[in-house]
C-alpha cells in the first residue's frame, strides 16, 4: 500500500480540509487504487518476454484480422494459434511479414527471431499427435529455444523409445504429447531427470472420451517430475517447457 | 426347434383331436419350450469347469454362510471372493475344510486341487495393487494353473520391469494389475506375444476417480493383445487368464 | 544386466586405467544401456506374428499413403483399419495388390494368406453393430483364423440366439459385439465355456452416451470369462480372439 | 377458469362499483386463484389411493417420529421406507400398531390391509439385490397387489431364468431388480408381453459406479415394454407395478 | 405377424390343403427370417401384439429397404422409427402402402388399423419436444390406443398446464415429454393417479448435456407413479403407455 | 402483453361498448393463445413485465415464423433468442418492424422501448465470450435497463480489469461472462458489493468439456454474492440482472 | 468491521488524539490480519456490508477457534457456517457472546443485530432440505433482512405450494432449496416476478449423484429469473437474496 | 542412495579390498532391492537426485515399516508421504532418526540436509489447502530448495494477494494450491514470469466434485506458464517446482 497517499489524506483530515465523511468515502476505495497498478498495467509481453498470443479458435476471421492488424500497428510481434487455413489466408493477405505453419496451425510475425539456445525435446506417442506437438515445438522455437523432435515412439513398441534415449541427454525440459492411454509421459518421466511437460491429445476413439483417458493417465503418473497441460494444448506445453529451458543454467 | 413335438401337434390338428384355437395357444408358447432347455439346465460349473463362485461383497454374513453350507451339502467345491475376515471366521467355524487367504480375501473349499500346468504370470505396478493381484493369482491356481508373480514393477522405473523380462518367457497369459495411470498394461502388451488381461485398480487418489484413470488408459491401450476387466476385478482376470492357459497348446 | 560390460569397467578401475570418477559417470548411465535392447529392437511384427497395423483415423490421407508406401517397400504386409473410402482410393491407386473391405473399413495387402484354422465366432446384437463386427472378423481372418458370423441375435429376442446355439460349439474364442445395453456379452458368457471378448459399440442414442452404456455393462458382466475392449474396437477384439484361437490346442 | 368469479368482477366494473384500476389489480392475480385449487388440496393419498409415504433417509429420527405421530393422529395409514433399525425402534416404541420389515427396511401402519389381487412378479438378478426387491414387493403388497418373487436368476445362468418362465404367466406387471450389467431387464422384457419396471441397483463394484452401469443398460434396453426407476428405488417400482396391476382387467 | 396368419395355416392343415410337413417348414421360419445381416423378429410381434419395429437410425438406407421388403413379403405390418426423409423416400417408392409421418419420423405399413380404445395422453413441456412426442403418439395409435395431445405446457407457466387439467381425466396412461429441467414429469405425476411414462429429451443447451439434466430429474422425481425411458425414446414411451392402456379395465 | 390492453378492455366494459360475456371470452383467452404446437404465454409477460420470449434453437424456421406472427397479431412485443440468420431473414421478411442483432442473435419487435435506467454492467473474460455477453446486454436493454460493457478483461491480465474498476461503480448488477477457467466471476465478485450473475461459456477446448470447467468454477466461487446461469445462457443472465436493477433503489 | 470503527479512527486524527503515523499503521492492518495460516478479511466486510464469514468445514477445530478469537479481538462480528457441534462447543466455551444454531449449523457473534427489513422468502421442497434452507435463512437474517419460511412444498403435491402462494406476495427475493429433481425452482420461477435464487441439495439417492440431478435441473430451468448456487450452499443463497432485498426499493 | 556409496564401492575395487566379482554382485542389486511385495527403487534416486519416496496411502502400516526398514539398512534417505499418525508412530518407534511433520503428513529421514538455495514460493487460496501446500513445501525443502509460504490469499479478496506481490519477486517457481474454483492459478500466472505449478485440492463441497472443479479450472487456465498436478498432489508439485528451481540460473 502506497502509504504516502494515505498520509496526505489523513493530514487533510488532521488539518480539517477533508471531513471525516469524505475520508471514509475515499478510504473505502483505497485498498486497490493505492497498490500502484500502474506497475502492472504494462503489457503481458513485458512480463512473459514473449510476443502477444492470439487463440484464433472461437473467434471470427474478422475478429482475428482486426486484432492482428492492431498488434502490428503497435509494433508487436504476433503468435496466433489454432489458425485455420481460411484465417491464415485472410491475415497473410494483409500482413506480408506473416508466415503460416500449416501443421502447427500457427501464424507468426516476428521481427527478430531470438538466438536459439538450450534444448527442449518434443516427443510423441503416435503420428496423429504431431499437430499438437508441432504447436508446442514452433511455440518454443519462437521463444528462442532450440527444439528437437522425437515422434512416434509410443510405449507399445518400447524399443523405439529406448533406441533414441540418447536424445534425452542434454534436454532441459521434455514435452511429451500422447493420446490414447497417455502412458508415454510416465515412461519418459521415469527415464529422465529434467522436468516433463505432458500434453494429452484427443487422438483415439471410444472410451478415450476426446482426450480424457490420456489426461487422467498423465495426472496420475507414478513418475515424479511430470506436470500436465490441457488436452491438445500444444502452445501451453511449448511455452512452459521454453520457460524452464530459458531459465536453466 | 424340436420339430417332432410340432409335428405331433399338427397331426392332432389334422386329425381333428386338437382344435385350431387350442393349437394357436400351444404354439404361442413354443419357441422356448421346444429349444430343449434341459440341455442348459446343467450347472454353470459343468459349463465353465470350475467350482461355483460366491461374491461375498454385498451379501450379509448370514447369506454367505447359508449359500456355502448348501454348496458343501451338494458336494460342490467353493470359491468365495471379497470375503471379509468376519465372513471368513463365520464360514471357517462351520466348514473345517475351508481355508482363508487373507491377502486375496478368498475362501476356498477344494477337495482335490488339480495338477498345476502351463504358466500364468501376474504382474503389478505397485505394492498397493497386490490385494487384487492375489485374488487373480489364487483364482488361477485354484483352476489348476501354474502361477508366477512379478510385483511392483511400475513403468516409472522401467528397469525394474525390463530386468525381469525373462519371467515373461513361457507365460501363456499375463495378468497386469495396475492403478494410477495403468500404463503397465500397454508396456507389457508391447513386450510379449501372449494375451494380456489388464485389471485397473482403484489405487491412487484425486483424478484417478476410484480407478477410472487406469480403466480408461487400459481400454485405450495402443498395444494390441490387451483386454480389460472391471476395476479391482482380480477374480475375473485370474479366471480369464486361466481359461486361456488351460486351452493353450 | 549384461555383466560382462560391467566387469570390463570394474577391471579397468582395478587396473587404474579408469578413474573412480569416470566409472561413476559411466555407471550412472548403465541400467538401460546394458539391458541388451538389441533384443527388443526387432519389429513388433516379429513379436506378435502379424502384419504391421495402421490406424487410419486421425491421420491425413497423405500420411497413410506415405506409411503404407514405406511398408510395402520394406516388404511388409499391411493391415490398415478405419480407412475411409477416400483413403482407400488413394492407397489402392498406388498399390494394386491392395484390397479394400468397405464394410469392415479395412485395407489389406497380404502376400500369402495363412491357412485358416480353429474357429472364432463373431456375434452381434443388431444390424448396426456389423461394421465393428466385420472389422473384428476380417482382422481375425487375416491372422489365419477361421471365422464364423452370427449377426443380429440381441437379447430382446432370446430365441434368435438360442436357435443358433449350435454355432457356439467348437468356437475357441467368441467376439460379442453389441451396443445399447450390451447384455449380449453376459448372456453368451453364461452359455459357453471358451473366452468371450466383448466389444461395446456406440450404437444407440440418448443415454448410451456414445457407447458408455454398453461399455459399463460389459465391464460389470456377471458372467465369468468375459473381457472387454475399447468402444467400437473391432480390430482389437479380432486380434485378441485370434491370439487365443491360434494358441488353443 | 371459474368464469362466474370473473363475471362478478366485470359486472362490478360495468356497474362502476369497481374501478378499472382495481379490476386490473385483481385480474393480475386471477389465472391461478380462479382455477379452483380447493379441488387439488385434497391429500395425495386421495389421488394415488395409497397411504402417505415417508422417506426416512435424509431425515433425523426425531423428524420421522414427529411426522408419523402426526399422521397417526390424523388417522392416516403409514408407509415409511429406508427406515434404519434405530428409526424403527423409535417409531415402534410409540406406535404399537407399527410393524417393521427389516429386509425391506419398511415401517408399516395399515389398519385394514386390502384384499390382494392380480399378480405382480418381482425378479432379481442376484442375492444382493434382494433388499431393493423386498422394498418393491412389500410396497406392492401394501397397495393390495398379490406379489410373487423370483430371486437370483441373473442372465449369466440363463437356464435358471428360463426354468422358471412359467412364473411369468399371469403377471400383469413385472419388477426386474438387477445391479452390475442390468441385463436381466432386457432379457425378461423380450420374454413377456406385460410391462416391465426395471430397477437398477448399486450392487457391484468398480466401473458399476454405484449403479450407473445397470441404470444406463436398462435405459438402453433393446426390448420394448421396459421403463426404468431410479437406482435402488424399490418403492417406486413396487408402486408403479402395483398401479398397473390394480388397473388391469 | 398376427395370430390370424397362424390360424389360416392351421385351418389349411385341418382341411388337408397343407401337409403337416409343409406346415412344419413354414412354422420353423415363423419366429424370424434371416436376411444375413438382420434377423426379422416376427415372434416378438406375437408376444407383444404389435407389428415388427425397425429402428432406422444406425442402419444404411439399403439395409432398411431390404428389411422392410422382406417383412412386407411375409405379410407383416411395419413400423419403422427414426426414418430420415431419404429413407422414407426409398421405402415409399417401393411400398405404395407405406405412409410417412414427417414429424414423428415414422414409416408405417398397417393393413387393418385396430379400433382405437382407451386413452393415452401425450404431454410436452415445449415446442421442441414435439418430434419425440409425436413418435410416442403415433406409436400408441398404431397399437390401437386412442391418443390425445397436450403440447407446450411446461412448468414455467403453470397455468397453461392447470387450465388443461381436464384432459388428464380418463387417461389411463400419460406420456410426459420434456427437455431442459424435465420438471413436468413430477408436476404431472403429482396431479394424476394413473401411471406416468416420462421421456427426457435432448432439447436445451449447455448444462443439459444432451438430455442428461432431464433424465436425472425424471429418475429422481419426488412424485410416485413415474417411470422413465431413454432420452428421446418416444417410441418406447408410446409403446409402454399403450401396453398399460390396452390392459386397463 | 401489457396491462394497458386489459385496461382498454375493462374501459370498454365500463363504457358498455363490450358486454360482460364478450369480455369473459376475451379474458379467458388472455393468458395464452394456443397455436396447436405452442402455447404463447402472454400471461408470463404480465408477471415478469417483459415481452414474450421465444427460444429459436430447437424449433424449425416455420415454427418460429408462426409463433411470431401470432404474437404480433395479438399486439405483443417479441424477443427471440438464438435466431440463426436464416430464421432472422424469414421473420424480418414478414415483420418489417423486426430488427435483428447478428452478434447477440436476437430478433426484436418492440413498439415503445422503455426509458433506460439504472446500470447493468456486462463483463467478459475474452473476445470469444462476446456473443453470449451481447445476448445478455441486449436482453437487459430491451427490459429498460441502462447497460455498460467491459469486454476482454480476463484474469490472466489482471491490470486490464483493475484499470477499469471505475466502471464497477454505480452498477446495480454485474453480468460476468467467461469461459475456460471462469475465474473472472470470483475476482469481480471479490471487488464489488452488488450481485454478480455469472455465465459460464463453452469457449475453450479440451478439458473445458463444452463449458463444464467454467460452470463448476463459478458454482464453487469463493466470493460471496455470485449466482450462476446455465452455460452460454446470456438471455437468462441479462434478464436476471435486469430484474435486480429494475427493483434497486 | 463497519465504517463506524474507521470513523472513530478518523475522528481521533481530526481531534489530534491519534497521530497520522499511528493512523497509517492501524489502517495498514485494517484490510486483513495475518494469522499465519489464515488472512482474516475484514476488508470484504467493508465491501459487502457483512460480518466476516468463516467456513468451518475443512478446517480443524483449533484453526476455527484461533480465527474467531482474532476476529473478536479486532471487534468484528462473526458468522461461521458448517460448524459441527464439536466446533460449536469449543468456540462457545471461549466466546460467551457466541450463539449456535444447530439446524443451520451456524455460529454467530453479532453485537447489534440490524433492523430487519424487506422480505426474503425461503422455500423448500422437502423436510430433508431444511438444514440448507436454515443456513440461508439465518444468513439473510443476520444481514438485516426479514425472512419468511415456507417448507416442504415440493412439486409432487402442487396444491401445498399453490395454497401458500400468498406468501410470495411482497417477497423481494426468493430462495428455493430442493434436492431430487429440483423442479421447485422452475415452478416458483414461473409464479413470481422477483428474482429466484435456487439451491440444489444433495438430498435423494441413486441417480441424484449427490445433488447433480437438482443442480442440472435448476441450471436448465425453463423459467426466467432463476439463478443457481452450488449444491447445499445455503449461505451463498441467503447472502445473495439478502443483497437483492437490501437494495430493492 | 547417492553416488558416494558407489564411489566407496569403486574405491574398494581400486584398492583391491573388494573383488570385481563381489562388486558386480553388489552393483547388480543396486538399482532396487526386492522385498517380495515392493521393489525399492534406489536407481530413481540416482536419476532424480532425491531420496526414495514412499506413498503410504494404500499400503498397510506393516508394509510401510518393512519398506522403510530396508531403505534405512541400505543407507538410503527416506521421504514418506501421506503418512497417518498411526503409520508415523510405528515407523518413528523403530527409526529414531525419523521425524514426522503432522501437517504435511510427511515422514523424513535425511542424514545431511542439503544447503537451501534459490526460492520456491508456495501459495494457497485458503486455510483448508494448507495440508497439501505443506506437503509441497516440505518436499521442496528436503530437495534442497529455499521455500517461502504465502497462505490464504484467495482471489475473492484480491488485495490480500496483491499486498504480498513482493513475495513473488525472486521466486524461480511458484506452487499454487487451491480448491473450490481454483482461480488463483490463473491470477498468479498472469502476474509472474516464472513457471507456475498448480495443484487443485479437494477442498470445497457440492459441485466441486472432490477437486474436479479446481482441476478443470487449472487445466483451462487462460494464463500461460501454468502446468497442473493431480488433485491434492502436494508432493508432485513440490518436487516439480524444486526441479525447476534447482536447475535455474
Amino acid at each position: 500500500m502506497n502509504s504516502s497517499r494515505i498520509k496526505r489524506l489523513l493530514r487533510a483530515v488532521e488539518k480539517g480540509t477533508t471531513s471525516v465523511e469524505e475520508a471514509v468515502q475515499e478510504l473505502r476505495h483505497l485498498p486497490y487504487e493505492d497498490l500502484g497498478f500502474a506497475k502492472i498495467d504494462t503489457h503481458r509481453a513485458l512480463v512473459k518476454g514473449f510476443p502477444e498470443v492470439v487463440l484464433c479458435e472461437g473467434k471470427t476471421t474478422q475478429q482475428v484480422v482486426k486484432i492482428i492488424d492492431a498488434m502490428v500497428k503497435r509494433g508487436s510481434d504476433v503468435l496466433a494459434t489454432r489458425a485455420s487455413s481460411e484465417v491464415a489466408e485472410a491475415v497473410c493477405g494483409r500482413q506480408p511479414a506473416c508466415r503460416y505453419d500449416e501443421v502447427a496451425r500457427i501464424l507468426l510475425i516476428q521481427k527478430k527471431p531470438g538466438r536459439k539456445k538450450g534444448k527442449v525435446l518434443v516427443v510423441t506417442g503416435g503420428t496423429s499427435d504431431i499437430t499438437v506437438a508441432e504447436e508446442a515445438a514452433v511455440t518454443a522455437e519462437v521463444m528462442g529455444n532450440r527444439v528437437e523432435r522425437l515422434y512416434d515412439v509410443g510405449v507399445a513398441g518400447l524399443h523405439r523409445l529406448l533406441d533414441h534415449r540418447k536424445k534425452f541427454a542434454g534436454a532441459r525440459a521434455i514435452v511429451v504429447v500422447a493420446g490414447m492411454e497417455g502412458a508415454l509421459a510416465s515412461v519418459v518421466g521415469g527415464l529422465v531427470s529434467c522436468p516433463v511437460v505432458a500434453v494429452p491429445t484427443s487422438c483415439g476413439y471410444g472410451a478415450n472420451f476426446k482426450g480424457l483417458s490420456a489426461l487422467l493417465a498423465m495426472l496420475n503418473s507414478c513418475a515424479s517430475g511430470v506436470a500436465v497441460m490441457n488436452i491438445d494444448n500444444g502452445f501451453g506445453a511449448g511455452f512452459f517447457a521454453g520457460l524452464i529451458n530459458q531459465r536453466t543454467r
